[in-house]
């Protein structure tokens, strides 16, 4: 079968590799969808970062890896000892490994077990036409919610995830700095909880107008005095909840100068370096920066039970490529800030979009 | 009456004022002892900062002032309307203003009050043989707390404050970093808490002395891997509750690399500047930072209690002085670090170290 290998930077190849079976407990999935994640550009142009190059202590793979941790699909064969799933089954992949026994593992927050692995850097991933999961990484999708939407599952949860820490209420003002998907995602996940008033915080008016063409209302940092804006909107008190999904300088000066007495910043961001942090504002109003990383499966479920009930749109922000076009079309397009989102479809052949 | 009265920076003298007396609702308090805050020392060298240059919305005060507002005292006058205080009584001052109707206040958070104003500096405070305080600032001390351990009330709820932030539980594993004031201020308030695992890193000798002599395990940063000292006391897990008493670039980093999964590090100190900060840390495991300021009328009772149990101790931290040396003996032994912690007492005439 055809699949996205990663050698090492630079160095991804469209490549013939065999077509993988179940083992006992385990799924095959022939890949509908796969998106490239910022992960994958780090990997890509940097890498590898979060790909071994031992042996992963859970997966015990290393590189040369099949790319694609968010992927969406459907059921191809089952290994034994399976239940509950079936040939023919739609599914998203929740693509994270576990220990099962360190302290956030016994707590339930697996998502930062300390060995964590994902399926598509520790292991042979979604770019690919099939791929074998573990029984417990699958997550049906209803027959209204597409495998597109099921591709983003996974960045969805990141986002629902990092929402539900910064908790919210209904009739909250909350603030998104940052309108890739992650912030996109905020915004749905946010919207889904129900609240009315959230901002979304963008310098780049391309990706301003992408997410106000779904109904944002949204701020431009270059234009406005965001901090002192919010303080007008909210009688002074400041926004209840904050999110940084930009993970840069300027977004979290001005993020903690929105932040309400007693209330969050939520960082979901990939930070490259410290960053200058004016830690007198959490001081002097008692606020807090609160990190978020991944989801864990209560995130999947309720991002799946929004996508049913249609409050997730992908117009606008994701294109859709073969998997010849990984690198020029994926890779390269995202790094330019031509695309935002893309799906790779290994199911079809020929080269670039579809 | 005498009193230390703060003009301008490096401009604080030793000045005849009038006596003031009680109005309606207010106490009269012969000052029994006065200590000398960071926050004065920062309004002498550098200010004014925080003591008002034009009349405060809530005192309707402005420079000259009589500093202190960590002070203790008898109760010499009692004004109109006011009850439950009679003369002679000893007690604490909770030196805070409030407005009473901002979020924060009405939430019961009125160390967060928009309008915060401090008794000391933005009112004539305890550094001076007589003050006049509105009834709420009274709490009465125990007959076994001396006047010397109430001077102390109010800085230590600053600490008691933060501690409780924490969330520790007392099988947890604890954190100061800094051992001034505040960070000896962390240590009685999570021993009293019922901790019996806490470690004060600290890079000073003399201040390391000075807090083992109370009874601490102490860190030294320059010599020890601390971040990798408390993973391996913990079997990786990092600490439960982290403090940074100390506000620098060091004792930041440091103290993020020791925060435990979904654990705060709590942030007590007056950061001068941003500091390069590696959030990267808080979202790697969901860590948090939280800010901490001052207390309310909780964190004093809890202090007071626990000094009537016996577990505050002035030994080795503590230098009293008269009123004549507040600069010499008060300001620049402080800002020397040849003293930790001075309490003024102002019924003393003469000059110099009692």
């Amino acid at each position: 079968m055809r699949a996205a290998v990663y050698y090492g930077p630079n160095k991804v190849e469209i490549a013939d590799v065999p077509e993988p079976s179940p083992g006992h407990g385990q799924v095959k999935v022939a890949v509908g969808f796969n998106g490239i994640c910022g992960t994958d550009l780090h990997e890509y142009y940097a890498g590898p970062i979060f790909i071994p190059t031992e042996p992963h202590p859970l997966t015990g793979q290393q590189l040369p890896i099949v790319l694609g941790h968010e992927f969406s699909g459907t059921v191809a064969e089952v290994g034994t000892g399976v239940t509950g799933v079936a040939v023919g089954d739609r599914v998203a992949i929740e693509p994270l490994y576990r220990c099962g026994h360190c302290g956030p593992c016994r707590a339930g927050n697996y998502n930062i077990c300390a060995q964590i692995g994902f399926h598509g850097l520790m292991s042979d991933g979604g770019m690919a036409e099939f791929t074998v999961v573990p029984r417990n990484m699958i997550h049906h999708l209803p027959d209204n919610v597409s495998l597109e939407l099921g591709a983003l599952v996974e960045p969805m949860s990141v986002a629902y995830h990092a929402a539900t820490l910064g908790e919210p209420k209904s009739d909250d003002t909350a603030m998104v700095f940052g309108a890739g998907p992650i912030g996109i995602g905020l915004w749905f996940a946010l919207r889904g909880k129900g609240l009315e008033n959230v901002y979304v915080v963008e310098p780049s008016t391309t990706r301003r107008k992408s997410i106000e063409a779904l109904g944002a209302r949204t701020l431009d940092p270059t234009a406005l005095d965001v901090p002192a804006y919010v303080a007008d909107l909210t009688d002074g008190r400041g926004a209840d909840a904050v999110y940084d999904a930009a993970g840069v300088q300027a977004s979290v000066e001005t993020a903690l100068g929105c932040v309400g007495a007693r209330k969050p910043m939520v960082s979901v961001a990939i930070y490259e370096k410290p960053l200058s942090t004016p830690l007198i504002d959490l001081v002097m109003n008692e606020s807090r920066i609160q990190g978020s990383l991944c989801y864990t499966s209560a995130d999947y479920d309720a991002v799946i039970a929004l996508m049913a009930e249609g409050k997730y749109d992908t117009t606008g922000w994701v294109d859709k490529i073969s998997l010849d076009g990984v690198i020029d079309d994926g890779f390269e397009a995202l790094h330019a800030g031509t695309k935002m989102k893309v799906l790779v479809d290994p199911s079809v052949g020929g080269s670039g979009e579809r």
